[in-house]
């Protein structure tokens, strides 16, 4: 594990002087000290004191010291206590399990369980496809991970990853309605992982990969899309693509370069880059150049049809630079091009700042943290298991491109991934793909696009 | 899978004319006919007529028939409607993941998501333990099931399966306040069923192993035990022999008949059979007789300190008959021995029905709806996940016996399984036990005692 400094989130309880002006001064101190200030919650206004808890966003530690320090130089403010609120939310994790239905007299008890439920299964054995009216099986999907890729914090086990994979279940119900089930790995072996996954998928409307290292990530997606009749999806593969794509049309729109024309350069090609460079190919119908740390990477780059090519060449003659290293400070500032759009997609660090790539003559700057997954996988997987798909096609997620473009305000490049309409317009558009690629296996409800709310899911 | 009748829920949408007695006469004519009464629901009072949903609790859909031709004699009464409301419980399951926190603004997001979580991921990679403050894997467990022993209907699959696993999800949660995960196997394979549950483990507190036939549901559960450092249960094992011995103590108290000077024959030794056959004997110190349908079953029942015997000789010499072979109609009237104890435990129909057993000249019968695991599991499940125990022990299960024991109202032989305070004491008891048996990983809390109600689960 690399030893870096995230970004930590603090809150302070602060007592300030009832004075106009006072809250001003405070968050400018803030602010000056290079930290950001989140959300402020009045604690409460007195006649002399109004307390408020300030959360900040800060480097680390030592910064945080430092900015301390500066506040306590306020004669107005007192920091009353210095609290952990991230840790805070996550205690007793962030997702569970509950009833639909509850049982609160013996009669409901046999109709919920015997000898009631033996006539739900009777149907099933019938026709195994009532499970999608009597079970919750097709809005549930699975997050599997064998912890080898967790963020940028690398192979730090499955446990360890487990607050990152109940992040996306949590999320995933808070904006789609969908069952996230967490299932961590003992094990790194591919065939391993992959027996593991096909013996559960019953389980499942769909099956999600997330933060498993590559190359071993691009085979086990490759045999379970081959060998099982649901969906399957790799975040960290098509879900990034996905948002780098739409991302980079929006950027088209202000920086003049047309992707279809532009000379596109990948700097890294593990799961995000080669999957970029695949997305890309297909909608430009040019390929990009690739560099990797590794030649297995730039060879598998060219075997999707990609170019093989050198950080040089790339930051030299490319147009369109989209880094996914890991690798902080990779590019420097000397190597951009007036005009270039520079996407440094590594998290925390990217490769190069945006501030430092626009200082040093980029057209367009981004990083990770500007574009996000979750504007992709809620509204992609929703529509996927609306639609009954038995896989996710290239033309279902390029449908979901298309969605998170026409959600993008004017002069930004990704859409707000806590807009509600977002995922749900996501959702639409590939239930509507995944019609027309014909891998829908159930005819929708005529009313489904006129639905002007996201179904409701599964109570 | 047999073809036998199960007892059918339909609610009966009633217009009553609105004058004294008629729904006395409704209901009076209801049982008169073989049916019970369920619930009954007042959809509207009016001037001369009330509407009622009448849930009617039949034999099979012929019975429902002549349910419904006497019911239309009555001049006063007429059935509107004949909905199903079991299956109108089922539709969607009965479970879904939630998220126990939610992302309402970006500040949020940095929180529970990117950035933040690498905070809370990296206490975990100092010390893996932090996953029980910081996840809800503590109060999770994994229900899996291969789908081969589905209530009476056997070997059904995993799919069909389904809603009874997600039955046994909803109660845990409702009862005891833990996020129950269905898992679904396609594969009957004893060594892939563990390797499966073993690569999947970490995700969990405890797995509760659910309707896998024997005996290849004994090596499985052995298998599982020796190898993971969690606590795994089979409930038709060690959850019916649980919930069948508190109901002998029960039946002790009434019938006259001491369990340790009883002499006992187990009639089928299946999972549950052979099971109940090894807590009596550490129970009571003395060896039951056995007899069952494969010489193989028989000889695992020796064994485990048992003794081979018969049908006859168990029917003529035991004063307790326990029966749980699956084949309805098995003992014979006759065969009853006047003043014996008789479970007939087979679901949905009886080895002997208790009316007939007690013609026969039963001291006390019973069937298996009126011992029922729910008494069991959920408490059992509370109380070693509370106590954070690597394994559940027999003390433990003795714990949670007695608990139910004490819980039982006088007279009867269980207690009911809705009592919430039923679920607390047997988690009390189980907790206590676990600490007594050293498997308890971490000290309770000191109040945890003191507590009158049951710990709030993870939000």
């Amino acid at each position: 594990m690399r030893n870096v400094d995230y970004e930590v989130v603090r809150t302070l309880r602060c007592r300030n002087l009832n004075a106009p002006g006072v809250l001003g001064k405070l968050t400018t101190t803030i602010g000056q000290n290079g930290a950001s200030v989140g959300n402020i919650t009045t604690v409460s206004l007195g006649h002399n004191f109004n307390v408020r808890d300030i959360d900040v966003i800060v480097r680390n530690k030592e910064h945080l010291g430092q900015l301390l320090s500066q506040v306590s130089k306020l004669r107005e403010v007192t920091v009353l206590e210095v609290r952990d609120a991230v840790l805070n939310l996550h205690e007793n994790g962030k997702i569970k399990m509950i009833n639909t239905v509850s049982v609160n007299s013996m009669d409901d008890l046999r109709k919920v369980y015997t000898p009631g439920v033996a006539e739900v299964c009777k149907l099933l054995v019938d026709d195994a496809n009532w499970k999608d009216y009597y079970t919750n099986i097709p809005y549930s999907i699975a997050i599997i991970t064998d912890g080898t890729a967790i963020l940028g914090l690398g192979n730090i086990g499955s446990v360890a990853g487990m607050p990152v994979i109940e992040g996306k279940a949590a999320l995933i119900q808070q904006l789609a309605g969908i069952s996230g089930i967490p299932i961590l790995l003992d094990t790194t072996d591919q065939n391993e992982i992959v027996q593991t996954a096909k013996h559960i998928a019953l389980t499942f409307g769909g099956i999600q990969l997330e933060d498993i290292a590559s190359p071993r990530c691009f085979v086990i997606l490759e045999q379970l899309e081959r060998e099982l009749n649901i969906p399957v999806m790799h975040d960290d593969q098509q879900g990034t693509a996905v948002v780098t794509v739409a991302s980079l049309i929006n950027a088209s729109k202000f920086s003049g370069i047309q992707l279809q024309e532009a000379k596109i350069g990948l700097i890294g090609l593990g799961a995000a880059g080669l999957s970029i460079g695949k997305f890309l190919l297909r909608f430009t119908g040019n390929p990009s150049l690739g560099t990797a740390r590794t030649e297995a990477s730039i060879r598998r780059h060219v075997e999707h049809g990609g170019i093989a090519s050198s950080l040089e060449e790339i930051m030299q003659t490319a147009d369109i630079v989209v880094a996914t290293t890991g690798v902080a400070g990779l590019i420097e500032s000397r190597m951009v091009r007036k005009g270039q759009v520079i996407f440094a997609l590594s998290n925390p660090y990217p490769e190069i700042t945006p501030e430092a790539a626009r200082a040093a003559g980029a057209a367009v700057a981004t990083d990770g943290k500007a574009v996000n997954n979750l504007v992709g996988y809620p509204g992609i997987w929703r529509g996927t298991l609306d639609a009954k798909a038995s896989s996710i096609t290239f033309e279902m997620y390029m449908a979901a491109i298309s969605a998170i473009v026409d959600a993008t305000a004017d002069g930004e490049l990704a859409p707000n991934p806590l807009d509600p309409k977002l995922h749900l317009t996501v959702a639409h558009n590939v239930a509507r793909a995944a019609l027309d690629s014909r891998v829908a296996q159930r005819q929708l409800d005529n009313d489904y696009f006129e639905n002007t709310t996201i179904k409701q899911p599964p109570r």
